[in-house]
């Protein structure tokens, strides 16, 4: 089996690549070759020796979505995306990277077919989403999103169900729910603080809460993430039916909760490395967010997240600090 | 007041053009200029002489909606699309229509800027919508369409409410139902019949009613859709809040009390002229098609469809016929 990531170098891109060369196997099917793309060189993964080719591309530019499916990979994650904050703040940008370059690869495997057909999954967003909403996003709630980002995911979503139902691919889309804890330096993003919470005080180093306790967000791990990546490219078109666009489960909790959970594993003194600092911006750009998903089908379909918030804090101190808090 | 019509051409396009030349006003201003755009130049409606310009353009074509443009018309009726039929059997014709002339006409908006701000008006169509539905299609069911019409359609609406959202224009995106009675010749769409079974029998033909009587569908009259078009143009960004696209009110009514109406209108005789001649095709592409729709926003926002089926009836014999019908 063939695999080609789009969007390598990215965070969940780079651990999807890892756990493919550690496990060898996807849908119960060896790996043969694994195809690394991004903008910049994506660095190769230990393991699968021999069999990983990485690749400088820009899926937007003309002729480059076509070279990537020359090799006709059996499955392909795309991940590859401008972020919501950049493709708010350079508009032309956006549509060419998230919109332009979905729409390229959509095109290359359509023209590259005589009986080629891969598996496509696609990463979405609950960004698709724009309040108001109900109690909880249930899976027949409308896309109404309210930046260009979100828009050009739910675009995506459309087009590869266009894509999938005309038989060119076996598309699958998969909305993630905020990634958290996301490892790596603080950012800027309006979302950041809510993995910085956990992530900086574990580390040893203060964080700033820029919202109150009430406000309540739903949460995977990246390791979530991944699995959520695998278990989409197994899933077959019976399975999946007409609507091949899920929302992906996770933990609803306040930020509160969240504390509470950081206090539990890692004590007191630990979550006292967290300043409460109210900032108006981000409490109105966090109050426009979905704070609860009903991912019916996607549970139904078995995609597992986490069940609490005190797991993805252990996960967390598992996969990217090696067991290890500072004291 | 200076207004484009793009599909200007069409059915809707030209009764469209020939109310607002009737008028000679819309929203409360006068019309100072009219211009009249589709890949085939239209004919100038009667009227508004000398304001007039009828223009042949592919709005997909490089350079084309910017020369639209540049006039800088007050508002944008946009109409043009190659329809459903059509855009299934030629997908790339389809999207390069539909989704590259729709985009290419908000970029030249866009682009064109310098405190202009037009209002746009893009007529969508409940083919946004895919089976299984609920009961009734609410205002915030999702869009799951099942043809790559409905698909370029949904896309053009989510292009339309960013570009919206991003003060580039005022638009605004209306969900046409199956306009009836449609004048003119039959046409082979599958859902040709349901204006055949009334506009035949009136104009003394047969027509042939490929479907059970209990079959289920929601109507408007090509007058109620200008008066949605000339309604929309009217609303402000106020009153539509961020969710800029509506489903619009109609008729619901089955093939049985469409007979029924046409007997009460126009007598046995007439209505003996429908004969049944099922077609396992059509009943089955009909089957996935939305039958009611509860437009409660629309109609929150005072836009009028018919109110039962004799109303349509009466409708066409008084805009097609001119009150006569054939015995």
């Amino acid at each position: 089996m063939k695999i080609l990531i789009i969007g390598a170098a990215g965070m969940v891109g780079r651990k999807l690549a890892e756990r493919l060369a550690l496990e060898g196997r996807l849908d119960g099917r060896a790996i043969t070759g694994l195809v690394l793309a991004d903008l910049v060189q994506p660095l190769p993964p230990a393991g699968l020796s021999g069999k990983v080719e990485t690749v400088p591309c820009d899926l937007s530019a003309s002729g480059e979505a076509e070279k990537l499916m020359a090799a006709r990979p059996d499955v392909v994650f795309h991940l590859a995306a401008v972020v919501s904050g950049e493709a708010e703040a350079d508009f032309d940008k956006g549509y060419r990277i998230n919109l332009d370059g979905t729409r390229a690869l959509l095109e290359a495997i359509r023209k590259a077919r005589r009986a080629y057909k891969p598996k496509v999954v696609f990463t979405s967003s609950i960004a698709v989403f724009g309040a108001p909403f109900p109690q909880a996003i249930h899976d027949e709630f409308h896309l109404t999103p309210l930046t260009s980002y979100g828009t050009q995911k739910a675009i995506g979503e459309l087009l590869l169900s266009d894509y999938n139902r005309r038989g060119f691919l076996d598309g699958v889309g998969i909305r993630l729910p905020t990634i958290c804890v996301r490892p790596g330096k603080p950012n800027r993003a309006a979302s950041g603080f809510f993995s910085a919470i956990i992530r900086e005080p574990l580390a040893g180093q203060e964080a700033v809460l820029p919202v109150d306790e009430t406000v309540r967000h739903t949460h995977a791990t990246p390791r979530a993430a991944v699995g959520f990546l695998m278990h989409a490219a197994g899933l077959s078109r019976d399975q999946l039916g007409s609507r091949i666009n899920l929302t992906m489960p996770g933990v609803s909790c306040t930020v509160g909760e969240q504390i509470a959970a950081l206090k539990r594993i890692a004590g007191e003194k630990v979550a006292a490395r967290i300043r409460r600092e109210p900032d108006e911006t981000i409490m109105r750009i966090v109050g426009g967010w979905p704070q609860r998903v009903d991912a019916r089908r996607a549970s139904a379909l078995g995609f597992r997240a986490e069940t609490s918030f005190d797991d993805i804090v252990r996960i967390h101190i598992e996969d990217e600090l090696r067991g290890k808090i500072a004291a």
